[in-house]
């Protein structure tokens, strides 16, 4: 779809046709039209397209750019036309937008704006990055209780083309205190006569702007709402989650916890615009620890220096059998921290979960014991197998139950469960799997008096 | 919310009071009530509770209901009162109700519904999973091109009750094809008079129903739709798919992302309710592979084993030079793949990525390589600490560098790129880890003559 429209787009401003471009962006989705000018980004060429069209769309499109060249072309334009783009935006957005200027050119836009704008302004871009506050719009349509069906409608048909969402119409008193819903659905199938305050409902799902923005997700997604209120301590209504909103976060914060379960910081603005330096800062933390933590393994290796130079045939098995008590335990965690994350596995669970770990893994163990058994019998004398296929059942599950455990841990400890990354769960699983494997050669096969 | 609710509905079940908790089921969302019943769930108790609800209630209810426990209490219910129970369920649920139920209990099913239930049935549940057709719906509101805004208004009000959403019609012709989208955002502002084929939106993005799923989810993130048509290769309408299934979809596609990432096949039905046999098969496969993939280590070390024998104290230095290349490929691979599933990094972005993770890693080899260094210094002299510094260095750069490159690599062969994960990329950094370290140290230190 979308690789069809840029390459229309690409066409038509060959062609030069200027009205043919003008009603071209009309019709096509802003989506498309934004991802065209991200894919094709020049500053100057991207700001003669937005002139092209009408307020309404250019205020869409900006709204579907990357922040990455939002902030540019922002920056590009003249302060007032700026100011005609915000009057136009949805106010979530220009929010986001807002926050991406420097300080100059926001006092300067400021000062073009309405008060009511202006407020408006102030106060979204006032939530912390990550809270519901940050995400939400005031771009919802409210009615008072005392109406009736016919005037509600009324009321929302004058106001649609400014709303975010008119299927729903938030019921206030005179202080702004959320009342009740009504759906455009119970609108329509109501008697135009029937009052508001008997149709709307009253036992209501709402937020508070602090909470975490994962938090509107999780509750749009499994009451298969299309939006949420978001209400102040004092139940006055600040703001509306909507679905597509929830969307949005949904992927940031999947985004982010697979960084996390690969020892990634988080990242703003998408990895394609992110600078060599941010990501060195996100990457080398975890990488630095790890490195410290695996000296423990070295460590253990050091300590049975006298069973390897007696048998160094022992080394041909080392990296395979800690490996794999890594990768078992990388499996086991990262099942439970989507479990954890999803709702699905609850700390209730966790005997049952560890139960269940600790057959899975006794197969996983046995196989692998057997395979790698059968295959180094080629190297190495039945004595050496013997220890191999014993370590190898026992690091696969200890590696396992590690993979388990530490994700209900961090939970119980109410961290982040995704913080037992694949990294961190293979370094631990690694340092116990030299200490079994050389710990069983030593016990098995003795040390021999050089 | 839920947590209360639960609490709530235990109260009222604890005091005996009947008419109470049929009143408490009729107010509060059936999701909960689900979760409820999920939490504690004992099938003929549950059928019990289920008892005490309207039908509408008991149809939500039961959609709500994790697969493993609709499957219990369906094949323990009457047939009759099942049928009842899929009439009133929405098309999309029941269909992958019924997908759950035994051939023998399905005929009977088959038998006590209307033939159009029947025929709705059989062709939702005809398609494959993963398929569009697979998560689509039939209960949508069609309006024909002919008619007034007043008589499209008519209809929808009185059809809402059946329909998942009324906020979007859907124009078909005679033979069911379809012509356009109208919203009831569009419907109320329109003049009652005027003509549906006037102000219906024909430039439509349709899917068809053997697409993936994920595309359902992609497309209506990416446009903010509220519902997207399903088509046939004709034209012909077949379904539709909501936003609040492309959530699902999304929490199922990631889901089975962060499971691969982790060499974890595909779980259907969720973690909880997953068989011992199940996560062995799921997980066994790729544990095997890796085994054998690390024998190329093993052979790595086995081939420099004069170089070990004669600097024992080179091993010390091993696990945590081999992880680190691991680790960096782990990050680099995942930002990869995560980065290509949100269509935030393309095809045409491999070279900048490179160029760039080349920076990266040369600053993360580097700092890895002094901090190694300083404390390496107190176990090792300076011509071994000289190896294990510039090892660090190359490993840690080798290791990112096939992070990125794998990724694209599966990318442009079609494949999965999610195939690249972490187990994986560090088997083969591993590798070339132990390749790169025992090279240089035979090549710096020299073979001494034993």
């Amino acid at each position: 779809m979308s690789q069809e429209n840029y390459a229309q787009i690409s066409e038509v401003i060959e062609s030069g046709d200027e009205q043919a471009l003008i009603d071209l962006f009309e019709e096509m989705p802003a989506a498309d039209i934004a991802g065209f000018i991200d894919e094709n980004f020049e500053i100057y060429e991207s700001l003669a397209l937005m002139d092209k069209m009408s307020p309404e769309v250019q205020a869409e499109v900006f709204g579907y750019l990357r922040p990455n060249n939002q902030q540019v072309l922002a920056s590009h334009m003249e302060v007032g036309l700026l100011a005609k783009l915000f009057r136009d935006m949805s106010s979530d957005e220009r929010a986001d937008v807002y926050a991406l200027l420097d300080v100059k050119l926001q006092d300067a836009l400021m000062r073009r704006l309405a008060k009511h704008d202006r407020d408006d302004l102030l106060r979204l871009s006032s939530y912390e990055e990550g809270t519901v506050g940050s995400v939400m719009t005031s771009d919802y349509a409210v009615i008072p209780a005392s109406g009736t069906v016919e005037h509600a409608l009324r009321r929302l048909r004058q106001t649609a083309p400014e709303k975010e969402t008119i299927y729903q119409a938030y019921v206030i008193d005179n202080d702004y205190r959320l009342q009740g819903v009504v759906s455009l659905r119970d609108l329509i199938t109501a008697a135009p006569h029937e009052r508001i305050e008997d149709i709307m409902v009253t036992d209501l799902i709402t937020l508070t702007p602090d909470m975490p923005q994962a938090e509107s997700a999780r509750i749009i997604s499994r009451y298969d709402l299309i939006a949420i209120p978001v209400v102040s301590e004092t139940g006055v209504l600040v703001g509306i989650v909507t679905f597509d909103d929830a969307m949005d976060v949904v992927e940031m914060e999947d985004t982010e916890t697979m960084h996390k379960s690969a020892t990634v910081g988080k990242i703003e603005g998408g990895l394609k615009d992110a600078s060599v330096g941010m990501l060195y800062r996100k990457r080398i933390n975890w990488l630095v620890l790890l490195v410290f933590a695996n000296i423990f393994s070295g460590a253990g290796i050091a300590y049975f220096e006298d069973t390897i130079s007696a048998y160094i045939a022992l080394l041909f098995f080392l990296p395979l059998l800690i490996a794999s008590g890594g990768n078992a335990g990388a499996q086991a965690a990262t099942l439970m921290v989507r479990g954890i994350a999803t709702g699905d596995v609850t700390r209730s669970d966790w005997f049952r979960m560890l139960g269940k770990e600790l057959l899975v893994s006794l197969g996983l163990g046995l196989t692998m014991a057997v395979a790698i058994a059968l295959v180094g019998s080629l190297r190495a004398g039945p004595d050496i197998m013997l220890v191999v296929a014993l370590s190898m059942l026992a690091i696969v599950l200890v590696g396992s139950l590690i993979g388990v455990m530490l994700p209900f841990l961090l939970h119980r400890l109410n961290w982040d469960p995704a913080t037992a990354s694949a990294p961190l769960v293979t370094t631990i699983a690694d340092a116990t799997g030299v200490l079994i494997y050389f710990g069983m050669a030593t016990s098995i096969l003795g040390l021999p008096n050089i």
